[in-house]
């Protein structure tokens, strides 16, 4: 599969590694859109959370935790904020299962929150189209 | 304990709810800030993803999960996006671990994903500090 993820996962293409396991790997974005950016993915192929199953999701996340208490206990930093997009009307770039690891501290100037531009549509209306 | 997330968990005070099961639960976000906006928290108090234990994070990611798999399968979306901040300094406002959950569509012109003002440090020195 042409796909760049499975290709840094298969040590086919390089990486800065910061964490690996079995199942899976985190590793410096090269974006250099903020400081510290990681990226934290299943080794194996999943487009995103919707295709993903759930033994693999719950092994991904207890890595991003572990990398989150790695931040605030070893590596100076207070606060860890995580983004993630699903399917390409979501922004999702490189479809292949990715979790955005950004570690914060106080003062840091980094802005980690969208700008939404404000509801558009009664939220009683979306809630009944909503809920289970 | 004065939380509020708590007392929506206890039923003390009122929600939109979109699901709930016996650890997690999913409700409108009544800040208006963006159409469609969910939090999933898990019922017991656990101030973020530091402090959350791994059960109840894994509870917690299938909810989301189920719900991101219901915008789709369901409502009429074809994305979601996925938020969380933990600490004061990464924006968290509300000390009780929730994720943000924002189904997605094409054209909605949301913007989900934060200005981030570019790297101010050089990766490769960050990756240093981060790599376990």
């Amino acid at each position: 599969m042409d796909c760049i993820f499975c290709k840094i996962a298969a040590g086919e293409l390089p990486c800065e590694k910061v964490y690996e396991d079995a199942h899976t790997l985190v590793f410096m974005d090269i974006a250099g859109d903020v400081d510290g950016h990681m990226l934290a993915i299943p080794k194996r192929h999943f487009e995103n959370i919707f295709d993903c199953d759930g033994e693999t999701l719950d092994r991904l996340m207890r890595t991003v935790k572990l990398i989150a208490e790695h931040c605030t206990k070893a590596c100076g930093y207070d606060g860890v904020n995580l983004l993630n997009a699903n399917g390409a009307s979501a922004g999702q770039s490189v479809p292949h299962f990715h979790i955005h690891i950004i570690p914060r501290t106080a003062g840091d100037n980094i802005n980690a929150w969208p700008s939404f531009g404000g509801a558009t549509s009664n939220i009683d209306n979306i809630y009944q189209k909503l809920k289970l």
